[in-house]
Order: structure tokens, then sequence, then C-alpha cells
């Protein structure tokens, strides 16, 4: 049997109506000027600045502003810092996205970890990971809090099965390993120092591919009827699983494109809209 | 073969040996009284009693001092906040530990989570674990930081290794499994919710018992060669896995008593002795 369809871009855009409505609501209740999602983009890759772009524009289709910073490619990581800084005191900034990955120059991680708590709408500080894993309120990192919500969507519940998520990122592997442990999966991570990826992946009752290099996870390494979710997105729109070798016989994919990154973004603006609710004291 | 004795008791004294020279050091370069470790205890559990006791000992063993703060059983968490909230604003106090557990009407994360970053040196914080799991300096939750000293001491490096981490806990299963990832094992994390448990466990180089129930982790389901860490503590002299079935065939394993149980105290210890050192700016 062909495996379902975990259709992210569908559900994103259903999400973004609701998003919209709250957002209406919003700005009836507070009367102010609509709240803004800060988005950091340092550098000139052609990527990152399309992602940028995309989540500026699902921000203002929500009916938020966006404001983008810009910074050239040889920013510091004072430089940075200060930005952020500006951003955390700046009082309509309701949340503040630093686009991955920055500069090599920069550290990322400090950067990262200067956005205030409240303003972590995108889930990559090391204090929200923190609360997040340990099952306190936080936003979580968006990539993985959208693939938690696609999974929900589709009644999926990762409740004692076997997961393996392959890659340890700081803002994908580690946080949707601790987000399916949070829903009950029993986990295991791997990553460049594993040996037998191919038979610990052909125990996974749910795969994620989150390792950022395409189609590294074979398709025969992936058992009958298992959930495939396909967190890479490379040139040519390929993900880091070799779906098409597996998508006759899972029970439900992620396609790339189409399937994570539309949840990413839309998880990112969800979380902006929370954080503009919490701060009006609504949510 | 019989597997190697992980002799944390051994190692905990050599340890301290050099805990006690570094504080003389600082000592003699700040001139002040010794730094301080206040240990909190709420309610009158006898083992929580032993374990504050002996940890306040180890720290006087050093040179330090240790400040007892008994609560009683119905102690509220604004009070317990407030007593943390002194002790984060106390010039003397370099480290700060919260006994655990705390009586069921105290929000226990809340209280964890208020100890200053700086003066928690039991590594019980999501913003101190957050920290360790991406990597960045941090106190790690003493069991595991002690386990991985030990695995340290022994020359065991879990790079590569299939480690599987029984129990989820906050202080324990979690950042273990963080810790382990972060030397670069594969990592499983298993919990009451896993399925086959006795098979997972079966594919373990490395395993950590960490559930917090009397032998629930049968002989049986380890595998010839494993290396065997039992943080479990139970009255008899038992600890979270049926060692007596495995010692024969492991090629290593930590007795229940003397093997993590010193760990946990002498990282502690130690960790309080950076704090203080950082604090002085010698470290």
């Amino acid at each position: 049997m062909a495996g379902m369809v975990l259709d992210g871009k569908a559900y994103a855009k259903e999400l973004e109506g609701e998003l919209q409505a709250r957002v209406e609501q919003l700005q009836k209740k507070t009367g102010g000027e609509p709240p803004i999602l800060a988005t950091i983009l340092v550098g000139s890759d052609p990527a990152s600045a399309t992602y940028v772009r995309m989540k500026g524009n699902a921000c203002r289709r929500v009916g938020m502003e966006s404001q983008s910073v810009a910074l050239p490619e040889e920013t510091t990581t004072e430089e940075l810092l200060a930005t952020i800084d500006e951003l955390n005191a700046s009082p309509r900034v309701r949340g503040i996205l630093l686009q991955h990955p920055v500069p090599k120059q920069i550290e990322e991680r400090e950067c990262f970890d200067r956005i205030a708590i409240e303003k972590d709408v995108d889930g990559v500080t090391s204090h929200g990971f923190g609360r997040m894993a340990m099952g306190e309120a936080a936003y979580g990192s968006a990539t993985p809090a959208g693939i938690m919500r696609l999974l929900k969507r589709y009644g999926i519940d990762p409740s004692g099965k076997e997961a393996v998520v392959v890659g340890r990122s700081p803002i994908l592997g580690k946080p949707m390993a601790m987000m399916l442990l949070g829903a009950n999966a029993t986990v295991t991570i791997c990553h460049s120092r594993t040996k037998n990826l191919a038979e610990i992946v052909q125990r996974a009752e749910i795969v994620v591919g989150a390792v950022g290099r395409p189609e590294f996870i074979k398709g025969s390494w992936i058992r009958d009827g298992a959930v495939v979710v396909d967190a890479g997105y490379h040139p040519g729109g390929v993900g880091d699983i070799e779906l098409s070798a597996v998508i006759d016989r899972c029970s439900a994919w992620t396609p790339v494109p189409g399937g994570v990154g539309p949840m990413t973004i839309a998880t990112l603006i969800a979380q902006t809209v929370e954080a503009a609710e919490k701060a009006a004291g609504i949510a």
C-alpha cells in the first residue's frame, strides 16, 4: 500500500487561517499596531535569504508585521549581539528569528542564547530547549515542533513507538528527540559516529531524517509500515531520505517539498502569535 | 570473565584529595572565609536526610563549609522559593543543593529553576540542562556527570557505542542521555511506555539503570561484555539492575553501594569548588 502523505503545505495553510483570526482578535483587543516578528539575516546565502523572505511573507499574511534586519557577511559576534539586544528591548517586537546558519566567524550559540526567552519564537535558545525538554512551557524549535504538530494532525501518536532520529543538531535532531520522548516514544539518536546506522534505522517505527545530506538515508533501511519524516531540503527538491524507495510501503511520509518545510514556517508564526498574545495578557 | 569493578568509592576519595588541595589554593589566594555549599532539605525523609548529611560532610572534608537549611514537611513553594532567593543573594554561598525529592505540594521544577545558574552546582536547572545539552559550559546534573567521570577514569569511551538509558527523569535519565550523546554514543532512552524493554536493553554496549525500581532491569536482558552502570539505590543495598546475574559476564560494572553514589557526591563537591574558583576569578 502507498503511505499516507503528511501534507504540511495544506495543514500550514489551514493553520494560517486560524492564526489570522487570532491576530485579528488580538488587534481588536489591544487596538494598537500589529505585533512584529523581527528576522535577522547575516550574509548573502541565497537559500537563507529565501527562507527569511518566506517567513516574513507568512507573517504579513496573518496580519502581523515583519521587520527584516540584513547584516553583511563580515558581521562580528559583537555586532550581532548588539542587534539582538536592540530587538530584545524593542516593545513592538514580539518574536526574533535569527536565520541559521550564520557566517563562520560568528559564535552562533552565543547569539541564539542572547535572544530573550519570551521572544524566542523560533525555539533556538539553550534555555528554551531545557525548558521544553523538562516539560515546561517553552517555544519549541520550529522544525521539530512543526513535525510534532503534523504527526498530531494525522493522528500519529508516538507513544510506545520506537523512534529513530538521524542527526543531533541543536535546532533539529536534539529537540526532535526530546519532543518525541515527551510524547512517550522510545527514542534513539543517531549521528556521524553511529555504527550500523542501517540496522538501527530498520528498528524505527518513526524515522526522522535530520542529517542535512541529500538522500543519505536509504529507502532499503526503512521497515515496512514506518512513519517517514524527512526534515531535509536540498537543491533539486530532495530531502535527507531516499523517499522514492519507501513511499509505497511506509504507513505515512512527508513529501519534499511540501511536508516539513511549511510546518516550520507555520510553527514560527504560531509561536509569534502566542508570544504576542502573552504580551497582551490574553494567553 | 568477571567484569571490571568501576570503583566509585575509591575514585571519589582520590578526587576529594585533589579538591582539598584546590580549596587550599583558593583560600591562599583569596584569604577570606571558605566558600559555602548550602543544602536545603525539605521534610523528614530519612534517606534524604542521610544524603544531605553525607554531602555536607564531604564538603567539610575538602575544606569548604556547608550551610544546612532544614525546612518542615509542610513548606510551600513560595517559602522554598524565598529560601532559594536568599541563598542566591548570599555572597559566600557558592553552590546550592536542593535535595530531591521535595514534598508533593511543592512545585519542584519551579524551585530548581529558581537556583541561580552560577550556583547550580548540582545541575538541576532547565537552563543548565539546556546549556549542557548544547555543549556549552554548565554544571551537569551530579549523578550522570559523576557517571561520565567514572567511565572516563576507567578508560571507557562511549564514542560509537550503543548506549541504552532506562529512565527519563529530569536529573538522571534525560541528562545522562544527553551526556552520552555528547560523548558520541548512539543513545536510546527507554521509560515506562517502552515496549520490548528486554530486547532494547539487549542492544546496549553501555546500559544505565536509572529507573528507581529495585532490580527492575534483569541480568538476562544484558548482553555479554556490556558496561553496566547502576544509578539506583534501594533499601538492602540493591540498585535498579539485577547485578548479581551479570557481573560475571559483563566487561565492567558499578557496585551498589560504592559505584555511582560516591561519584554523585564527589561531582557535587567538584562543581562547588569550580563555582568558588570562578567566583574568585581563578577558573
